[in-house]
């Protein structure tokens, strides 16, 4: 089973967007079992477009195309198909219905335009897009199938998880592979790498592992493959029991488990509640919080102090204690986590101070210099991190380190 | 002339690395007026590589491909080469040469594997590669030209830069591209293509637009090829005049720009500084705002109100207000900014209260309600808007939505 992924675009061809689309739909295939023999880039262009098309045809028997299939004028690929596969573009009443709904829910007007996403070849399988209004377009001829998805990503992978995998399924197409996603906080790729190198190099060969590096985070992920489910899954428990013996503190969930979600659970289950006071971090923590679906059920809010007026004025962190030690520095740090946590009557706190960069950096306080407060019911602790030099990657960093370390300590 | 670019190396079929070699490569050859037609993946397989590299010979005039070229096993791209162009690995003194100092340079040992990098085809031009160990390799065969450069980053880069790229230049060949991006907040890419849709119909040739959205922003652009540098400038000058004039309220900026930069500059060159107080979006504005280097000359910090008690406690949100109206209500986003402003003595707020979802919304009020206001010294605004159902992109909309109310109402 030879698979392709084609992304459809002159913006890719120009460089002006990297093709990252390719790269999770390349991952999500050989997850499930189907190896990519070939990744295309075509332009906006009807005659490349044909040709490209036609010569992956004859080549695999899987293509996944992406791109092409918006409203606007230069969206070509549903007219070219039409061509590859011998189709005519027919209005379809469900597909407008759904689009007439999906307006009218948002308050929109209906153009023409939007009506035309409607239209679909008459010899394809159209693929219900929940979140946006072009389908997909599944099409199937002398064995080999071709599937066309819009290029916007949320909706390409939401048409790929939800309606390509589980037919892809059906049809028997994928070998058996399970895998295991370990996620970890609080140690490089190459510290993590070296404790674990023992138990890397004894893994059995029809288990492999892959070292997926983000910022902040280590996701190790385990895939095993093979003929017995049950097995699988016991090979891959016992594996992770051993990994917990030698990483266990800094692993903090697996899979789509997120640092934000786990503190959201782990809050949500004991009933307490959770205040921020960030400063470098500028509200970032707050953000990873409140992108969990129902933490206004334990998250009260957060004060965000970039300046040192609104520190003292709104925190009551003590005006000496900035002078003597500077707003980055540990009592500082302690006093904004305590502050909160008392002004916004919740049980933990979060407060972070540091120098994101690029500039501000002193000898003894460099850029990438950062103070991070837990205060629980309990006891307030503290903690310094010297993470780089980028300023994005520092805040990312920052609010990581802040969530794993509440993470651990809320009781 | 047609240019593809060829990316080798199973990395990048199975999704783990993304192919950022590829795009930095098509904006170089764009910037150099060379248009790409095409860019491939081709896996570490002699087999497949064989035949994607003839068909690419046969569909262009300039290939680049890159990957391959190093001395494991995995790296096949020489051998394939020379049964492409009929040619012997021959070994090049010249170039054994220049990597023996290469490792002496560095106190390594020259390994067998090191030596065979100086083996290059017979029939190609090497091209000398200072910062690494495999040289490009340039083929020029039937008025056709193709070029093999290591696939590490750097030295791919160094190779183009410095070997191909005057090569290139020497041969004449280059037409004149020119890209501008036009940055647009407020309307959906089908309403701006309605929009636009006859100025866009009377576009001349050699002129090309794309729609290019992202949560609640979308870019257009424009891209000019011909051969008068100065003319071409002036074409696209005029058609953005002409878009000022239809579209000019959604404009907010041009290639590279963000709104947060925008806002920030605009603060920054006017002396005036800012604080948000955030609900739904829980901090996502000022992480957004955070993120521009130097944002702490004019963003003083926020409030996130997420419970109630922290916007009557510490925003001064009456109660009545909550009680008759809703958190989620014009009156309390007004409050909301014009508390804020006073007790952060800023010259301008914004605030944003609404219903993110899933959960929250009601038949009055859906989820995807927003209500945003802006404080400024004169007065206050207010608006309403309803976004979708998806809870983080209501919150990009939102909070990108903000902003741009923001930026039109600085002074």
């Amino acid at each position: 089973m030879k698979a392709e992924i084609i992304s459809i675009g002159d913006e890719l061809l120009i460089g002006q967007v990297v093709n990252t689309n390719a790269s999770w739909l390349a991952e999500n295939l050989n997850l499930a079992g189907i190896k990519v023999s070939r990744i295309s880039v075509l332009p906006d262009d009807a005659n490349e477009l044909l040709s490209g098309l036609s010569e992956a045809l004859e080549r695999s028997d899987l293509i996944i195309a992406t791109g092409g299939l918006g409203p606007t004028k230069d969206d070509i690929t549903k007219n070219v198909l039409c061509q590859l596969f011998g189709s005519k573009l027919v209005m379809s009443q469900e597909i407008l219905k759904e689009i007439e709904i999906f307006f009218s829910k948002r308050g929109y007007i209906l153009t023409e335009e939007n009506r035309k996403q409607a239209e679909i070849p008459d010899n394809c399988i159209p693929l219900h897009n929940s979140i946006g209004t072009a389908p997909g377009l599944w099409f199937e001829k002398e064995n080999k199938i071709f599937v066309s998805v819009p290029g916007v990503p949320f909706e390409m992978k939401e048409l790929f998880t939800n309606r390509i995998l589980p037919r892809l399924n059906n049809l028997g197409i994928s070998s058996f592979i399970m895998h295991k996603t370990i996620l970890t906080q609080g140690l490089g790729e190459s510290f993590l790498a070296g404790l674990i190198s023992n138990w890397e190099d004894h893994l059995p060969a029809n288990l492999k592992l892959a070292y997926l590096p983000q910022p902040g985070i280590v996701r190790l992920r385990l895939t095993a493959e093979g003929n017995d489910k049950t097995a699988l899954s016991l090979l891959i428990k016992e594996k992770i029991e051993e990994l917990k013996v030698i990483i266990g503190k800094y692993i903090f969930g697996y899979d789509n488990d997120t640092l934000e979600s786990i503190v959201g659970s782990l809050l949500k289950n004991s009933g307490k509640t959770l205040s921020t006071a960030e400063s470098c971090t500028g509200g970032y923590i707050a953000h990873l919080i409140t992108s969990v679906p129902g933490s206004s059920e334990y998250f009260k809010g957060s004060v965000i102090t970039y300046a040192n007026e609104i520190k003292t004025g709104f925190l009551d962190v003590k005006v000496e204690t900035l002078i003597h030690y500077g707003a980055v520095s540990e009592e500082t740090v302690i006093q904004m986590a305590e502050n909160i946590r008392k002004k916004f009557r919740t049980d933990y706190a979060v407060a972070v101070s540091g120098i994101a960069g690029p500039d501000g950096g002193t000898e003894e306080k460099p850029v990438g210099t950062v103070w991070i407060a837990i205060a629980t019911p309990g006891k307030t602790l503290s903690k310094k991190f010297l993470f780089g030099d980028n300023r994005l990657r520092n805040i990312q960093r920052a609010s990581l380190t802040a969530l794993n370390l509440l993470r651990i300590n809320i009781r």
